[in-house]
């Protein structure tokens, strides 16, 4: 998994703390994760591109959720980022050696390709079940309340 | 996830097909999965390290399993290869930024960690259901039988 992912659902917590119809642009997201913008940019286009977030044009512009942050989920960012595949690559390897059959014979993925396949379901489910909502009311209560303030003045002074 | 553990379960699967008390050399690993016979002896060993495999010595050594084939789970071989830790990488960036707080503030794992250490442990759970036992039984009568019975000509020529 990239390190984006992590990235990226940062960002999404911090934006649903936002104040609706602001926006943070990217150097002001990178910044405050302390994270190369260059590369955090990259990341932010494509939760754009898979309508997590919302760039908005103009002076007061940059991005902002494209929808509810209950109705994101850590899924939703991670598909956005990383993709939907699996993180094992079949390799196919029973096609190779001595009992290896015609192409026209392997009608379905080998017992092997299916475990993976079921435990890489069990983890989208688990990550579709927290929302970046879910998460935002995590942080407000874990975080000390000096600590939130100074996150909020910065917000107040960053967001446009 | 590396190309091996998909490698390490296919050698399982196999060696669950060979007699009891019979063993089959490392070369002959390789040669069977048409892999590369240097980067497997690294995975062998490694199974072999977490005791899912056994080496025998001697002529007629080689490698079996350590343990019934029920006994093993494919979470056991993507274990002995891949480790045990999570495909999530906690960046820790929340330290970073306005909101950064004393390390010793950060008592316990955000929320983002969290979900997906949950996700990471859904995934294992998943993986711990299959046994090699299992995926031998889908071998048998999901490879036609003339598949079968040149398997099991190779692997009667090739085990010790």
């Amino acid at each position: 998994m990239s390190d984006g992912v992590e990235w990226g659902v940062h960002v999404c917590v911090l934006l649903a703390g936002l104040p609706e119809d602001a926006a943070l642009p990217a150097g002001k997201l990178a910044e405050y994760h302390g994270v190369p913008a260059a590369y955090l940019a990259k990341h932010l286009q494509a939760l754009a591109g898979a309508g997590v977030l919302q760039t908005v044009k103009g002076a007061r512009g940059g991005y902002r959720l494209a929808r509810p942050a209950a109705q994101i989920t850590v899924l939703d960012v991670v598909e956005a980022i990383d993709g939907d595949e699996s993180a094992f690559r079949c390799g196919e390897i029973r096609r190779r050696g001595p009992m290896a059959m015609p192409a026209r014979e392997y009608t379905k993925p080998c017992g092997i390709h299916q475990a993976f396949m079921r435990a890489d379901e069990a983890w989208r489910s688990e990550l579709a079940l927290s929302t970046i909502a879910d998460l935002l009311v995590g942080v407000l209560s874990d975080v000390p309340r000096p600590t939130l303030e100074k996150g909020a003045r910065w917000l107040q002074e960053s967001a446009r």
